[in-house]
Parts: C-alpha cells; sequence; structure tokens
C-alpha cells in the first residue's frame, strides 16, 4: 500500500510478557483460573514493556466528531444536524458514554473535527475543525489527503496532550451520522472485503434500504482500489473523526499507554492506524463486539478478541468505556495479589 | 419436591419493566443500540419495583466459606487446608475477590459457615460455624438437614443485615475445597443431569483422575434421588457454603435488591434457592459464564444470559464482582441519559 505515514509501532515487550505469565503462575488460585483476565494482564505488560504492568487509574475519554457528506445521498436514516446535537448532549452529560466515562470517573473530551456546522462554544468540546464535514463518497473522494493527514494529526496531538496530563488509557469515541457507512468502506477496502459482508444497518437503515446503502459503500469500494497507500484510501473513504482516531490510538502505542477499542468505527480507525503505522493494532483492547457485521470483520482481520459482548451498536466509545473496570482490574490483580498459600496441590 | 421452605420470591414487577422499556425508547441514541445493557436494566426496574431503578452505588461482597468430607475420598487436587489458607489470604486483602472488590470499593465480608479447623479471629472474617466441614458424600449425607437449614439461615440473616445497613447490590462468593464437587452434585439433582454431563476439572483434576471425580458425582446423584425435597437434596449432597449462599440470594430477592451470580457454586446455590424460595432466579444478575460444564447447564436450565464470558473458573465471586461496573452503569443509564435530540429520524 505505498509508504507509511508513521514509523512502526514499538513491538510487544516479550520479556515483560513473560515475566507477567509466570507471574500469574504463582498467583493464588489454581493455575489458569483467571482465564482472559490473564490474558489482558500479560497483554498490559507488553504493551507497558513492564511486570507487573503498571494498574491504569486516569482514563480519559475522547470523543472525536465529524460530519459525512454521503448522508446526503441517503446514506443514514438520521439528518447531519443530530452530530451537532450529540456533541451538545455529551457536553451536557447526559448522553451515554457522559454517563459510562462518570461511573468510571473519567473526563470527557469532544472535539471537534469537522462537524457540518460550525457550533457555539460548549464545555468540554474542543474546536479542531478540518473542514465541514466530508464530501460524499458517492461522488468522490470524502477528503484530500491533506485533510486526511491534518485529522490523524489532531488525533495525535490530543493522545500526546492527555498522556502528558496524566492519562494512563485511552478510550476513544466517535460522533458522526453517516459514519458506518465511511467505517465500512474503509474495512472492506483494508481487509479485501465486499460491500455486501461489511454494511449494516449502523444507527437505522436509510429509507433507500440496505441495498441502496451497499451501492454506497460499493462505490467508496471501487474507488479504494485506486488508491496508493493507507492515508489515501483513509482520505478516499474515510472519515475526519475517523481519521483523528487512528491518529489517538498510533499515538498510544507509540507512547506504549493502553487503548481500549470500541467498534465498528474504531475497527475501521485501527485498520487504518495499523496500515499507517504497522504494529499498532497488537497494542489495541478489544473492549467488545459490536452487532455490525464489519466490526466482526475487523475482529478477526487484525486477531482480537473483545472482552464485551453485550450487542451494543451505539458508538461514542460505549463499549470501550464500559471494558474498562476489567482492564483495570487485570492489572490489579496481577500487581497486588499474593503468591499461592502452602501447601499446594496434592 | 416437596413443600417449601420459604415463600415464593416477589415476581419481577412487570409494569416497572414496561416504563423501562418505554424509557429507552425514548433515550438519546438509535433505538436498541445499547443491546444487552438496555435488557439489564429493564431486569433492574422489574427486581427493584420501580422505574428507573436506583443506580446501585453501595455494593457488598460476602463471601461464605466451608469444606468438604468428600476431600478426604480424593475430590480435588487440593488439600482442605487451603480452604483457610484462602480464608487467611481474603482477609489479607490479597486474594483475587480482595483485588476485585477493592477496585469497586466494595467491602469483603468472609463467612466462615464451617471450614474444617476452626481458624483465629482475623479481620473481615465471621465464625458462624455450623459444622468443620461437611460429611464425604461418598458415604452419606454431607448434612443432616437441621444443619443445612442452619447454614441457609447464616445466608439469609447476613443479607438482610447488609441489606439494613445500605448495601445496594449483594455479590455472594464462595471458599471450598472440594466445592465443584458437592456444586456438580446439586447441579445434577436439580437439573436431571447425569454426572458424566455436571463434573468438571474445578480447581485442578484430582489424583485420580476426572473418572474419579465422576463416580462420587454419581454415588451422590444415586443419594439424591431417594431426597424428599430441595432442603434434603441441599443437605444430601450440598455444602455449608452453597447452603449459606443459597439464602443470602433467597433474602436479596425477597428485599428486591439486586444480586450477582458468580459461577459453578454460585449456580448449584442459585438451583437450590429457586427450588426453596421459586422465583428467586428470576432475580438473578448472572455475572458470567464460568468454564465449568455444570455452570452453563445452570444457565440453560434457569434461563439466564451472562455478561461476561472470560473463561473463569476461580469461584469467590470473582466473576459476579468484576460484571458490578456494567450493572451500575446499565441503572446510571437508564437515570440518567437525556431525551432523543430534535430533529429524529428522517
Amino acid at each position: 500500500m505505498g509508504p507509511h505515514l508513521f514509523p512502526s509501532a514499538p513491538p510487544l515487550d516479550v520479556q515483560a510478557m513473560e515475566e507477567a505469565r509466570a507471574r500469574w503462575a504463582t498467583r493464588a488460585m489454581p493455575p489458569g483460573a483467571l482465564g482472559r483476565v490473564q490474558d489482558l494482564a500479560v497483554h498490559l505488560a507488553g504493551i507497558a514493556g513492564v511486570c507487573p504492568p503498571p494498574v491504569p487509574r486516569k482514563p480519559v475519554v475522547v470523543v472525536f466528531a465529524g460530519d459525512h457528506g454521503v448522508v446526503a445521498d441517503g446514506a443514514s436514516a438520521w439528518p447531519s444536524e443530530i452530530t451537532a446535537a450529540m456533541v451538545a448532549t455529551v457536553s451536557s452529560g447526559s448522553a451515554a458514554i457522559s454517563v459510562f466515562a462518570e461511573a468510571l470517573g473519567a473526563p470527557v473530551v469532544v472535539v471537534d473535527v469537522g462537524v457540518k456546522t460550525p457550533l457555539d462554544p460548549l464545555p468540554g468540546v474542543r474546536t479542531e475543525r478540518v473542514a465541514d464535514g466530508t464530501a460524499s463518497i458517492a461522488t468522490g473522494a470524502a477528503m484530500t489527503p491533506s485533510q486526511a493527514e491534518a485529522a490523524v494529526d489532531i488525533g495525535t496531538r490530543i493522545a500526546s496532550e492527555q498522556i502528558e496530563a496524566g492519562a494512563d488509557c485511552l478510550i476513544g469515541g466517535d460522533l458522526g451520522i453517516g459514519n458506518t457507512t465511511a467505517a465500512a468502506a474503509l474495512i472492506g477496502a483494508f481487509t479485501g472485503r465486499s460491500a455486501v459482508e461489511v454494511t449494516g444497518a449502523g444507527a437505522g437503515v436509510p429509507a433507500g434500504g440496505i441495498d441502496h446503502k451497499r451501492r454506497l459503500v460499493a462505490i467508496a469500494l471501487e474507488r479504494a482500489e485506486a488508491c496508493a497507500g493507507p492515508l489515501d484510501v483513509l482520505a478516499t473513504v474515510g472519515g475526519l473523526e475517523i481519521a483523528a482516531l487512528a491518529g489517538f490510538y498510533i499515538t498510544a502505542a507509540e507512547h506504549r499507554i493502553p487503548f481500549i477499542v470500541d467498534g465498528v468505527i474504531a475497527g475501521a480507525a485501527l485498520c487504518a492506524a495499523d496500515a499507517l503505522a504497522p504494529g499498532t493494532a497488537a497494542h489495541a483492547i478489544s473492549g467488545h463486539r459490536s452487532s455490525e457485521p464489519a466490526a466482526s470483520i475487523v475482529l478477526d482481520y487484525l486477531a482480537l478478541d473483545p472482552l464485551l459482548d453485550l450487542q451494543l451498536r451505539l458508538g461514542e466509545g460505549t463499549g470501550a468505556c464500559l471494558a474498562f473496570p476489567l482492564v483495570q482490574s487485570a492489572a490489579l490483580a496481577l500487581a497486588d495479589m499474593a503468591d499461592l498459600p502452602e501447601p499446594g496441590p496434592a
């Protein structure tokens, strides 16, 4: 797919992972009894490069918002204005992601990367607008490569700032009517799957039916075939908030800070991130299995095993946020559990 | 199975559940987008009898500990002394359940219902001993009916005390070498499944192999067939800590306080609870799917759909504890999410 925009992500630290496995083997419980919680802590050791890995105590939720030109071509049951309305709802603390983050004591930052109509200033909302939404993938490229690069850079910058401010686990989310269409196209392009396979109902089947949405994705996939590399794919069929999320993940991996991936939009962003900075996906903690079909395609493609499977399909980072307590508890158990008491097994 | 020891549990409040479904339909998200989180909040409304249901903020973990005579007949890879050692580990705050409860800010109470050798006083450990462990189900009844009744009563009393002290979500756990053998026998007896189907490796396959453990369960199941009712079954093939857990669940349901069920021991206790006080299982929130085979048999039998599936098989209440944040977040979302913003779907 051509030259990469970023250096590769640091590899997971196999030494730290081996130490974590050995440490589990002597904890006060039957071998392997904590199942995937053990695997999760081993993964955290590999990410952090130390065993036991630090216990995340300061998660932060960053929700990237952007609009999609393809909504004008009937991609969604919802109008683009909903994106701005949901930015305001998150700002007011009463969106699903606000409530779930509150349960964790995690701050929520919304980043307007390109909502269609500029918003009045709102608490907790940062303005980092690249464009007034994307152009329609039904008729041309969603973004120019430089717009896509600018959006990725916003994600990397915000991740860096949050990490510098002490965030020890990054939870990314998305707002953007039409973004399951862009995500489906990106996932199709990166995984080689067809429009029929990657297209789901999203927030609601559009007026023209699922077949209309599939046709839009198919047009985008055809255009993606001519692309020169991952940034070009991201620009041609992606979205501003998806590009920013990709940058967010790349920077988290670069800094060896765990990040929890949400559903299908996050999956598309992770595909892009892993293509731009190879090895990024190995750092990703998959929060949940979204009920969108393309979400499971990404999980297979990137060999991710999600922590939760609750038939969520909301986005905003909700599934990633709900998985955070498992991540924290896994690290806490490996750090603080006692050694095996004597006598051991007979 | 003969007369019940308790009145039936109050039925779930269908009116409150209907209100909860209606309330979800107008939250700021696409219909159904929170999947099973929505079902969970509807269940909480049915349990509490009010919509929105109260958000649990004061969970408490109660771990019932007891020993099993069948260990002397080779039921486990571990000696009975491990039970007392694990009581001390929980008391010291460094067992898996201690660490997971700490992450929730939840207190942990250990109740010695009948560890083999009486323990010196330990912080956080209550002494409510019915016997020095059970008798071996390989050679006779585990308990007398009055011992089983006394153990159930301990669970009901402790649940009442915790609820009176302000606990708003009860998480039960277990400690007891040999208790997967007793749980398998109870589950086989209550569900009508065979020793081969219900017997798993537990904390570790005993020296005589899984076939030996199956034979022990088969002997117990044969004895259970002659039992006169659920209390008799519980006494004949159960355990002190399992009986106490059953009482704990019965009282939680009676008070309309949500309780989260852990793995296979909890499943056996819930079978007993639901037989003693019909309708108790309808109040249960299943925390996770244990990898023990009998755990899945209980989930099917009682029509429970667990929140987590992380291949845990530790007990102590760990899987129930890890699921608590989902329960809290579900209630919080139904209570605090905004109404749907205008404009709605096109």
